[in-house]
């Protein structure tokens, strides 16, 4: 297509008006986020991957006018994925499709081969003698349907967060879950689990739903046991470096304090990290973007592109430990995908109440109701939260997310670059007042804790 | 559930009219997949995975009362998948989803890297100069969409057919294809290749969909030369037994002739084999199974679970060596999923055109409408048609086929027993329209040929 000129006319005519409203670059976050993934793809975090995506990040922040963009760099942990195969030996050799949960322990080399123990849940797990367990595979099922506000992950996440611990505890050779996700394709969700203190990991990984549904067939069959011959090579790799970057629109009003938002960088190292979170990078930075135009805010908007979020935080922590001292008055991020947003969630103190009327005005008209339960945060700012922060949330429909989360299928294809426009336009309205409101927002009972 | 047990009064009751109209075995054909992917799951043609899924179909066509069960074996070239993997090293270093074509040469063990040169079409690559691609990764992208009469891969398909050999004797180190495929997820589609004849295979494989898109995203920044590690290690193990599974519902009239029809019970290894072409077992074996119940049918059904289909018809090649000078009048096969049928054709002599109208008469309840253009049949059983059978396409909605067909989706859960239970009924009318029918559906022109 041939580049499209505007004739000089129009643009004489309404040249005072176009300034006034001047256009912000068109999909600013569709672009970041096909840059992300197309450039640099999976960053996992403490990887090269995920350097090489914060050198990105860098570049492009300063290329888009952001103030003071710099890394801060910390050190953590790096688990790295291995070899992972898997196939039922018996009764039926077929080939099984998974994938290593974070964290998880290795088989052998040469893998495990075990008989399967089957559970519907992880209380009929807890409550299964452990004589019965010892050396076996155990397989957690479980039937996770989408919901729009995502709840269903914290109903059943569980059987991927501290079912592999469980079973380890009972003596299990390793562990299989049905994936945590909502979607009939041969992709399995990983995700981090988290072993209590003490316990040896063990394998564990989960099946893709069709491999799982297969499973439940074979074990509906019954009359001999299954045996499942499994692979897993993953392993710790030592201490890296991670590391959170940092772009801000300075503020007007040092004494105001600060507003931080932002997505994380990171990703698992599936996919390209389309959803999860190249969306939550891109909306939140090209939202900040818009107020870098014209007047400053009274308050700092400082844009956070999180590290390594999926292995536990340690970007989170690095960052709160550098800079509770600081006020930040608000906090919110950006992580459950790129479809639109269609709730908004405050928790501001009483005095507040009225920046919680006004953004319900300012958003209704895209199409944005306001919930009435209190706004919980991302993993990557609930420390600030704790601190006195107030927080937005800003509600994506997640009906879909958990057929995509965690699994290669992670791509930019699954974004809609409508619906994440849609996204930014909220994250807009919503740092404008934000960052101009009169409103203190540090609840008084905190204040001492961020003075700190 | 606990089992649902007819009252008693109610069954004497209606117990004349239900012998009447005996049910058959409620969905038979969803029962038969379920078993075969389940218990069996790929079957590779020439491997031992294949060898028991002709053992599994012996018994289950047996214990449905089928007369004359028994396989015809015979021996074939067998090629099996070997690792794959790929990277893009330069400029954005990700990994790539994708799979060996079938035939497909071989890498070093160790892989090897080559600058990519990319076209957007077949008819491009023909046209380069053979200095040009000396050495580079050919790239063939496509735009394939799905169709309802599945005409888009007809029109594709060369990309994957015979794009590998175009390359190879241009001098191309590798050729990578974006998948024949309508989906948008990481997984990618493979399928047979074939070499033209004196050309040395080179490795040939297909990019996921949502990988080719990201290089086509790379190529489009252009810039400096997009470099790919590439390892396939496919193999030929020599030759191996495969065969064809027969069964029979015997006719009255051994001078009518045989109605054969059936799918293949071969599929690829990646997937378990569910639509491609466990359906279409399932289906004409759960139609013919209507026609075992009451008295016979004038002429003799004869199912066949055809072997090797995907790797070139060996099967279809040794039934015809084997029973050409049988009287087949009429043939048809089942291989395009398990979603509804919505038209039918037949081929059938002039003199049986009331045989069409009959049909067209007995399908419309079913939603089935007749297609003007001649019925073409199936891969299995072109030589039979070729040889005088007349021939009757249910052709079935492939809207959706080519989301699944020839990768690891291809699993039962993409069968919605439903859709699969009306073709069941729709080949059932079929089947006793054909078997009973007064017509002589041999051409006089081409009775010779058939009785040789």
């Amino acid at each position: 297509m041939k580049k499209y000129v505007l004739p000089l006319v129009i643009l004489t005519g309404y040249a005072p008006a176009l300034a006034d409203v001047k256009a912000p670059e068109p999909n600013l976050a569709y672009q970041i986020v096909e840059g992300l993934t197309t450039e640099v793809g999976q960053r996992l975090a403490g990887t090269e991957a995920e350097a090489r995506a914060r050198d990105w990040g860098v570049a492009k922040l300063k290329a888009l006018g952001f103030a003071n963009v710099h890394i801060e760099p910390y050190d953590m942990p790096v688990w790295v994925r291995g070899a992972e195969t898997a196939e039922v030996v018996v009764p039926y050799p077929q080939k099984l499709a998974l994938t290593a949960l974070g964290n998880s322990g290795a088989t052998p080399e040469v893998g495990l081969s075990a008989e399967v123990i089957a559970f519907s849940s992880l209380a009929e797990l807890k409550s299964a003698p452990d004589a019965a367990i010892k050396g076996k595979i155990v397989y957690v099922t479980h039937q996770m349907m989408g919901t729009q506000d995502g709840s269903s992950y914290g109903y059943f996440g569980p059987v991927r967060f501290i079912g592999p611990s469980i079973a380890a505890k009972k003596g299990a050779a390793a562990y299989l879950l049905r994936s945590l996700g909502t979607n009939e394709h041969r992709v399995p969700h990983t995700g981090v689990t988290d072993w209590e203190k003490g316990v040896a990991p063990i394998p564990a990984a989960a099946l893709s739903v069709p491999d799982a549904e297969n499973i439940d067939r074979m074990l509906a069959r019954a009359g001999q046991p299954i045996v499942i011959h499994l692979t897993l090579t993953p392993k710790f790799t030592g201490t890296h470096t991670s590391g959170n970057v940092i772009a801000e629109v300075p503020g007007s009003d040092p004494a105001a304090g600060i507003v931080v938002i932002g997505g994380h960088l990171d990703s698992w190292d599936l996919g390209t990290g389309a959803i999860d979170d190249g969306a939550g990078v891109a909306i939140t930075t090209a939202a900040a973007h818009r107020l870098l135009a014209g007047s400053p805010p009274k308050r700092t908007i400082r844009v956070v592109w999180w590290g390594s979020e999926e292995e536990g935080g340690f970007g989170s922590d690095a960052y709160f430990k550098a800079h509770r001292t600081e006020k930040h008055v608000m906090a919110a991020e950006s992580d459950f995908g790129a479809d639109r947003v269609w709730a908004f969630s405050t928790k501001v103190p009483d005095s507040a109440n009225s920046f919680t009327d006004r953004l319900a005005t300012a958003l209704a008209p895209l199409g944005i109701v306001a919930d009435k339960r209190a706004a919980h945060g991302g993993a990557d700012v609930e420390k600030l939260i704790e601190a006195g922060a107030a927080v937005v949330d800003l509600r994506q429909d997640g009906t879909h997310y958990f057929d995509i989360h965690h699994t290669a299928d992670d791509t930019l294809d699954k974004i809609d670059p409508a619906q994440m426009q849609q996204n930014v336009e909220a994250w807009a309205v919503f740092l404008k007042l934000a960052a101009n409101a009169p409103e203190d927002f540090i609840a008084k009972s905190r204040a001492g804790v961020v003075a700190k």
